[in-house]
């Protein structure tokens, strides 16, 4: 620990003390072997197990005085029992991941006679910007830990308590693998100006992921002076060809809607082509009325089904988290991407078709982070993609797009191994 | 052309017309097939022989107004019969690179039944800013061209009329290929806030590549909104191990200083192990000074050879581009690790060895964008490492590291080839 949060008057010399902390650290965290990274997350996961029960009495503190929050912010905030376990669980999982740190690739001879090849390395201080979901402070150091990077982790002030408890257990594991304490440190003022000085640091920091909910992103974006790893909506579409497979179609166009409906990788608006529209329709309506989902269509939608609601042009854009689905009749493959293009906020769409050129057409044309053919939007996500736990999905496109793992938290360099060529 | 330079009083709006011509060309040229893309590359190169005459005309146009520049701003403002006929050539060789547009990697199937893999794809529309160069123009144009973005260039004022007149080639590239005219704009007018505008429209821009001197990195740095591929100082040592092979040692580290003196790989600092100093630095100093190269040393440097001069804490920060070489006694790999963590920019660094374990260390510990062993820092350069033509060398960590080809112009987002699968 480095201060208690009472006594942090002066912000900016307590982030810029942190901040070069980090940077210091960084250095040793990035040459650190892979076994020694190991090691601090297995340990940091027997030490939470050991410890839940002053994870639980932190956790309950901050509960305590979280009198403003609302049912869902309190049970965010809640470290149950389960959570402390799954906390342990996401730990020892990064720790059987393969390390990134040090792979070359591509090392191909040059005629001048040098090997030119890429290493991956670290990005050095990574900064994680989040709301009060304490869980975050242990998967988010795990992977910034076992990709060589720094952290600065930057929670909801409302769960100050617990991350100090999870920063004290990550502390035991770092000291058991012999890591600078450093190399995870969790930001103990509630004061604002802290996210301030984290993002306008460009000498502390290399990149700042924000973690939380559009306001959060928005705000980080706007202030930031160091690249960011953002997510911003996730208005995914699912297109049902002329040439789908009516099985597969009905299926996919449910799975995406029903599995889950408040991720971002749900199906939020459902195209459909004119030709098809008859015979896919009914029966998938059929399906989501009986799972309670509202339908929203446009009038061609609605001349088959007048119990359709009209689809505003706001539908489109929605976003809905919940059971509702905006629904359109297209005419054509372009049609469908040019709606995909307007509305859609590049997160993840899917085309079901039998038509090998119109799957090959939209997997190369549509411009968003995953793109699918015949499957179920739901699975963009890093569990699902094999990259094991993720720092989060990028809707950007500069750096890492889609689901972020440990690969996103590193970069490459240039490599150069040579006999004592000079240019000529 | 969009606009004669007179007539564009509205700047904003001016570029706001670009931005979303921009736009709307991108999506046409990242779906372009590699025949149109090298087509329209091979075209523009014939135009430009063709129009020599024309684009040697506009160029005196810009040198005649051009009187306040000296004379090596007006040698780089300069488009010579050879430049003209080397900006052909260049667009040529990149019409002969493969495509890294579209190429899918890692390909795996899942658990799930799912394929996952990555595709490589344009980042959308680049912005360059740079100085008066005018061959700059064509270079920018095709790379970003072949690597499918669209492109805006704001060149410097005094290259105005050239620049137009290179554009007009590429127009009549584009033509003959059925591209957008869209794809290649020059903003035309001088006005300082087009550069303002386009640093400030991440909705039109998805990454800047600023061209030129420091003080336009810092102030493009500074002012952007959106992601900057930038390189900002070459401060590159050689470090000379204890366990250097002494012909590579000499070799190396007169080749890192003395085969061009101006540019950003050239060493500026070297390093040398206390246990080697007096057996490699006096041969090596008379070569230097043979060639005219003025010598400033440590203490310890000084004691070997009195005729140095003393080396002020600025030299090791100096990015000096001349004749003038900083050298430095270090007592371990440790310290000179140390020096080049302290003092150098993460351009280019290289160590002289013949011990395996100290080579690894170096080039897995060094943070910088090349990090070389027994090879001449002169060698960091897209030509070199064979990625053809390069935008521009990144000194950042984030998206790309060192000499940015076309892969650099791209991203990768993920694909999911599926059988109608869904997520359980």
């Amino acid at each position: 620990m480095t201060a208690s949060q009472s006594s942090i008057k002066d912000v900016k010399a307590y982030m810029e003390g942190l901040g070069r902390a980090a940077r210091a650290a960084s250095v040793e965290i990035a040459r650190a072997s892979t076994a020694a990274k190991n090691l601090a997350l297995t340990e940091t996961a027997r030490v939470i197990e050991a410890e839940a029960a002053a994870l639980a009495a932190a956790n309950a503190r901050d509960l305590d005085a979280a009198t403003s929050l609302d049912a869902a912010a309190r049970d965010r905030l809640s470290l149950t029992p389960a959570r402390i376990a799954a906390m342990a669980q996401g730990l020892r999982e990064m720790a059987a991941l393969p390390d990134p740190v040090g792979a070359i690739t591509d090392l191909a001879r040059r005629p001048s006679g040098i090997q030119v090849g890429r290493m991956r390395v670290p990005l050095g201080v990574v900064g994680i910007i989040y709301e009060s979901r304490p869980n975050v402070t242990a998967d988010a150091a795990g992977l910034c830990l076992k990709s060589g990077n720094a952290v600065i982790l930057r929670g909801g002030s409302e769960a100050l308590h617990s991350n100090q408890a999870i920063a004290a257990c990550i502390a035991r594991g770092l000291a058991a693998a012999g890591l600078p304490a450093a190399a995870v440190q969790v930001v103990e003022t509630a004061d604002r100006a802290a996210v301030g000085a984290l993002l306008q640091s460009p000498e502390h920091v290399d990149v700042i992921v924000p973690r939380g909910g559009k306001s959060l992103i928005e705000r980080v974006t706007a202030e930031a002076r160091v690249p960011v790893i953002k997510h911003l909506d996730g208005v995914c579409h699912v297109y049902l060809d002329a040439e789908a497979d009516p099985a597969k179609a009905e299926k996919v166009a449910f799975n995406a809607k029903c599995q889950r409906y408040g991720t971002c990788n749900t199906m939020e608006t459902l195209l459909v082509h004119a030709a098809v529209a008859s015979s896919l329709l009914p029966p998938l309506f059929a399906r989501y009325r009986a799972a309670g989902v509202e339908l929203r269509g446009c009038a061609a939608t609605r001349a088959l089904d007048a119990a359709v609601t009209p689809a505003m042009e706001d539908d489109w854009y929605a976003e809905y988290l919940a059971p509702i689905l905006a629904v359109r009749v297209v005419s054509s493959l372009d049609e469908a991407m040019q709606h995909i293009r307007q509305y859609g906020s590049q997160h993840t769409d899917a085309i079901i078709t039998e038509n090998y050129s119109h799957a090959m057409r939209f997997l190369r044309e549509v411009d968003s982070s995953s793109v699918m053919v015949n499957a179920s939007t739901r699975f963009a996500d890093g569990f699902e993609y094999g990259l094991g736990a993720e720092i989060g999905i990028s809707t950007d496109k500069f750096h890492a797009r889609g689901p972020v793992g440990l690969e996103g938290l590193t970069s490459q360099k240039w490599i150069v191994l040579g006999d004592g060529e000079v240019r000529g």
